[in-house]
């Protein structure tokens, strides 16, 4: 099953070693702990031990990392047999980018005297940037070997670090839960690179692009995780006091509004009134994804509760509608429907966010302008400008992610880095010892298959090409 | 396998449309944020951002929120064939009854001005609510569409926060972690429900009310997370500092002493000698329910553990033996047990409340008393009041919780919700697109199977009907 | 398959009830609310809500709690038959374990007035205390019965204590993370104890010693939290402001490093090019280990991916080519690989906190000396000592583990205890209630499957003794 082009015994080592090599020397020429995190700097002044950043953020910080490893990790795991990939290559790909990220972000933005200093902020922004190249593998899950996923991530974390460069410090756009820096770029990213990586003959491996019960369960694990902890992922880098409050609050709401509209719209678009796993186990979570930019500022519970709606509806009428057009007429492979859940509901976002930069008022935030849009607050631009350079930002980050993405999947299309051949997509056995084949289903109650069945009810090798998570 | 009546394609669609939008319309004409989340309230006087109660209450609010979420969902994938509807109508009625929640509490005991106040702590005390219909919702597992359950939670949260003011503010009841409000309501009302929706015929789907190995180990997942943040649970919305902290010490011990006595009372009672999961999964949690109204009380740990000592041994009699009674005797089908885990063990927890309420004494809590007991501090009522007014508290509860029971069971009757018909119960393919039929167990280690298999031996479809989650 | 020496019914009981009741009458006699915990002595003195230890400590906890119950829980459910054991023999010993370990470690170093003082940090040492005894179960994991579980606990958690105070208390040792204290100790006691419970005709069970492929997706469960949580846990009981900070960073990026090792390695070595599930799910947990003693040092991000590469390398080649050794030459039977996870990496974060402090200096450390290393601060010790202190430490740990291990392990010897037959071994029917058969797997994609699996192509009630988990 294995030829050696696909055989990671010395391509693999070779550059997790050579990453890993060069990670830690440029962290020992470059990196330095910051103020609150070194020993002599935060002893030298006098403040107390609770203002230290470490306990306005540290708690937010781990629950986005148990966005990034357990919540995009197991989100994957609903292919039947791409369990371990979507897990293991997910941890992978999210430990080596959280520290290339240290560095390129430091670079951009985090230079101190010649020195990266990092801290609990720079750790959440490394795990925010390793986020949007996991966005990016959703978009080509099951499509690629491991080599390229860390080529990919090599390149995406140094784009996104020119592109929220550009934003937030060129720019001074708002974007803390990062609606257009993590969600819009790495959709479209994504998105570019698997449409660079067409391929024609995938149909060869659609009998594995589906679910079976059990991995559908394990998804709704990085569902639910994700859908729980997106408060936190908003709120996280946020100014501290109210702001991270208030990003929390109406990231709650839009979440829970946007839970409401995708159940409504799964049963009324779905086959025969039933509910689609596929909906529930993402079209909910784009209430997170359009809360991102506009979640700190006073967007108020209620208008927060209608961006979650729409994003409900404009996602599940994604993943029905519009997926199987991109696949068909723009050659668009997107596994996870990451254009449904962080492409257009980054958008709506990133628009939301622009009107209510627009709305900004002194007499509405008060003293929180400051924290909020500081440069209204210091008169050096007009809030209706702020919208402007909101609304410019999403274009800036369309063409970065569009454009690096072209060029990222030509990189990507190197038969070195080891592409698994058509025929074994979607299957963890190519690149990991597995224990056992996959499971045989007979049918017990023979009327309640489906016809969206992963395996027919009959235990034929290859079923019925009409897999359920198939969302072209 | 699905009729016209229980197609989901426009009653859930309109039900989720329709209550989403009043949902919304109601938060923009009522809410608002509250002085810590709202911008210019914040910035107004002079504090420092770490007396915000965000992160006084925040960790705590991401652990309750990872118990409704995930705790109660998971606990609830027992079933072999309903995890889709476990997880995932937990999921539906979570986000639409945290909502209605805020709005209900909001009236009764959160209104400033003709507006409702919101922040973490009203996040929390909405989760609360969305807990005690999630236990409910235990109660009717397996036999009731999506419908009824919006419908359900309508109007117990309703309830719920009639019931929350009348302690709480009239009566002046202390229940920080809801023993009374949150578990003793929650059981009663769903005990009610199943009872009035009694089924004759349910037996036609006792060979689907059982586990399978692999979904007892997903159930388990539930179990540990709600173990785990208890403590987190019960103090969340106690006073800052040492209430907070001896709330979680006191859960944290009266859980591990509970779990203690359910293994003990498992291999006791159980098959064989050995230990039985629906004990584990269950029982060892009724420690945290039964500290919830003592647990920030100076119940000192010997106390804590005490409870939690008690409560396993009675949580686990109850499935043993007092179950089947109810289910032969009263007819009601409770197909989680909540009697055994929330209602039996919620009594015990009203009834050490009002113990320990009544021993209450200035010298023990020094200056805490203010904290804890405010109207005994004041000098407005003897601590023997307030611990006869805990007693009263709970007939209060129970009658409310009973009464409204009885009137939603027969609102839920109606036949336009689209109840399952007793042959196909406890089965995820009647509302949800299911990818595979079940598993097909084969023997392979003939003498190890038990009589309580889910499916025996040999794959026949209807199965021995003597199922092991049955507890009846 | 229960014969009566293996028959819980009366032995279990009888161990949890009486073990539970002396914890409670000793808890009645020895344990108060500690200063920051009790109603009356926090509100005696005039101090801020937020200066309650508990907000510093409290999400550390959380975090840690998680990794103790989810962590080692899940990861030790990659066997095929043995989750329920796993999870919740896991569960049971852990619940006592943290209540003896309050007492055992209160009674050497908690002790005020002759009483034991608890709080949220006694809690953590509780649970860290807990974590030793869940290392060694993870040595003996599927040989042993509950009884002899709680038996070792008993003993481990006694001498646990006296090994913490030894180099705490009297020797002055650094080591937060416990390095030397939980992972050294616990994972060379349990290896002791599988010696001394050697079973040579282990064989017999070695068709259930080996994974299938959800149980291996469950065990990523556990990997990935403890992954995830291991920078709390390192950092949970260091000095409160950049201890804390400094920590956590550290332990993050020693974990980063060590995941691309470990993938590294794992490709190089195993089978065909291919990862293994077992050294990701265990070697890239190597690097938080590493971490313990010398994460809250100056130890720089660039030291500790140094520390975390090597810890990966390390762990890897110990499951590929150590523990075969020590199972044909040394008769040590480490079902779960702990000497690759805990024991070697444990040595070498023993060895780095030695050489790490023995080059502090109040130049680098400044002010915060004072919290690092209180002795060498005081100018009671030269740092150079320190350091050759932390290396006795080590030896010290090694001694009492080993010796104390010989002893139990004869102890658990005792046949009362119920040991399984070594034909029944792996197997959580003997213990436990199980509702269904094992899986039959059936060849779908005939040349995908690898001769590691754990069940052969053909239903095989015997299979291929050549399984995926047999680290020997």
């Amino acid at each position: 099953m294995t030829d050696s082009s696909t055989n990671m015994r010395l391509k693999l080592p070779l550059i997790c070693f050579i990453l890993e090599i060069i990670l830690i020397i440029l962290f020992g020429v470059l990196v330095q702990y910051d103020h609150d995190t070194d020993a002599r700097d935060f002893h030298n002044k006098s403040h107390h031990d609770y203002e230290n950043d470490f306990y306005y953020r540290y708690p937010s910080f781990q629950d986005v990392h148990v966005m990034i490893f357990i919540g995009f990790g197991f989100l994957m795991t609903f292919l039947q047999r791409y369990g371990f990939s979507s897990v293991g290559f997910n941890f992978l790909i999210a430990a080596f980018a959280l520290q290339w990220a240290t560095l390129m972000q430091g670079f951009f933005h985090g230079m101190h005297g010649g020195k990266i200093h990092i801290g609990v902020e720079s750790m959440i922004n490394a795990d925010f940037c390793t986020g949007s190249v996991l966005i990016s593998f959703g978009a080509v899950l099951g499509k690629t070997s491991p080599v390229q996923l860390l080529v990919m991530a090599l390149f995406e974390v140094t784009l996104f670090a020119v592109n929220e460069f550009i934003l937030l410090s060129l720019l001074g756009t708002r974007d803390a839960g990062g609606s257009m820096t993590i969600h819009t770029f790495g959709a479209y990213f994504g998105l570019m690179v698997t449409r660079i990586l067409y391929r024609p003959n995938l149909d060869k491996s659609k009998h594995k692009n589906c679910s079976v019960y059990h991995s559908d369960l394990f998804a709704m694990i990085g569902t639910i995780y994700l859908w729980m902890f997106w408060p936190s992922f908003n709120s996280a880098v946020t100014a501290h006091g109210d702001d991270q409050h208030r990003t929390a609050l109406n990231t709650y709401y839009s979440l829970a509004a946007c839970t409401l509209s995708t159940y409504a719209m799964s049963a009324l678009t779905a086959h025969d009134g039933k509910l689609d796993m596929v909906h529930i186990q993402n079209a909910a979570l784009a209430g997170g994804v359009a809360a991102g930019t506009a979640g700190e500022m006073m967007l108020t519970p209620f208008g927060s509760m209608i961006v979650g709606f729409l994003a409900g509806i404009i996602s599940v009428l994604g993943y029905k509608y519009l997926s199987p057009v991109l696949e068909d007429k723009l050659k668009i492979q997107d596994t996870c429907g990451v254009h449904n859940l962080h492409g257009m509901p980054g958008v709506l976002g990133a628009v939301v966010g622009a009107v209510t930069a627009s709305l900004a008022t002194r007499e509405v935030y008060g003293g929180g302008l400051d924290d909020v849009f500081p440069l209204v607050a210091e008169g050096k631009r007009e809030a209706s400008l702020q919208g402007g350079i909101q609304a410019l930002s999403l274009a800036v980050t369309l063409g970065i992610a569009l454009l690096g993405g072209l060029i990222v999947g030509f990189i990507l299309k190197l038969p070195v880095f080891g592409a698994p051949p058509d025929t074994i997509c979607f299957e963890d056995s190519i690149y990991w010892e597995v224990s056992s084949p996959p499971l045989v289903f007979l049918s017990l109650w023979g009327p309640s298959i489906d016809s969206h069945s992963c395996l027919a009810p009959n235990p034929d090798p290859y079923p019925n090409p009409n897999p359920h998570h198939n969302k072209a």
